[in-house]
């Protein structure tokens, strides 16, 4: 692009701003979103944590709901912890993952992290819930999907819910507002041995 | 999968497990990454976001350099400002964006971005440093791609460097450690005329 002359260059960009401006002012609405991010990539709790801190700075209250161990760690909860009026944090997940190998109980804990979903939906209190890795316990069919859309169908208007975890499931998809998939192009584990490190993994 | 057995469920728990640990043991490697989150969907610069927050509840220091206006707002502001001896934000893209039209200005403002970038990455104290939209910079040719390559490739052995923005250059993607596409799936700006909302775009 450096070929461009400057008028070239600024006649493009006036563009550009005009077209950005025309699409604002279609965008009139404000709406609590149902936002999903699945893929086998890299980022949707680290995406999700993003918008739970951004929606903090705001002044807002957020509930965090974690379904599988170890997804969020020690490194988020210090930083919530600096919020303490604005964010409650449940890591819930403690049965659920492969060193159980006990379904009933992990249907249990599964059970108990999604009351506390739901109560944080039903509660006005709360501007943003996020319920963290809740695709895999739905994958494994330890919840009803049925019951999860209907509680997140009749959440508050303004309330935004952000659902993580890979293979989210269609019914879900189709009745989220914004939908990302993170796909991995490159990742250090596989090629190079490197371990799971603090401020990245966890 | 409801139709497995508890047996069967537990056998296949029970093999999932060792594999994971077998993979785990090979992971022995600590490493500071180069990251870079790009694609056309959302979660870049939050995901970025995700980690810096995991950074600083590990105590690590990070610097925050912004190279397109806006990508990064107040809410995150807010949440850095709560920890001024771990964070340094430099919210430099001002000049940068088709407001703008002016290529000269844009270029001398994405130089003193880059400039600050340079300094976090060879300073020892930072432990990761986020260049948010630096991809976007690239694109329009507005810094050498091989200054950026030799200053990520020369950073100390233990530091990690996050780059975002769509359209990462190639040679970029390939000294990375960690790549991670964001691709849209569904997005309610289009379809519901939704406009940006605190927590979730700023």
């Amino acid at each position: 692009m450096a070929e461009r002359t400057e008028e070239q260059h600024a006649e493009k960009m006036k563009k550009r701003q005009a077209a950005h401006e025309k699409i604002g002012a279609t965008k009139t609405v404000d709406k609590g979103l149902l936002i999903v991010n699945t893929g086998k990539g890299k980022g949707k709790t680290t995406a999700a944590l993003g918008m739970v801190v951004r929606a903090i700075g705001h002044g807002k209250k957020v509930g965090v709901v974690q379904f599988v161990k170890g997804a969020m760690t020690t490194g988020e909860k210090a930083v919530f912890d600096a919020f303490p009026n604005q964010v409650e944090f449940k890591p819930m997940g403690e049965g659920f993952t492969w060193d159980t190998q006990d379904r009933a109980r992990d249907i249990a804990v599964a059970r108990e992290a999604w009351d506390e979903v739901k109560r944080m939906i039903a509660d006005p209190s709360y501007d943003m819930v996020l319920a963290d890795e809740l695709n895999i316990v739905l994958r494994y069919d330890y919840l009803p999907l049925d019951e999860v859309l209907e509680a997140v169908t009749a959440r508050a208007p303004m309330k935004h819910v952000i659902v993580t975890g890979r293979n989210a499931p269609e019914g879900l998809v189709e009745i989220a507002d914004l939908v990302t998939e993170m796909t991995l192009v490159k990742h250090p584990f596989r090629e190079q041995n490197v371990r799971a490190q603090a401020g990245i993994e966890f």
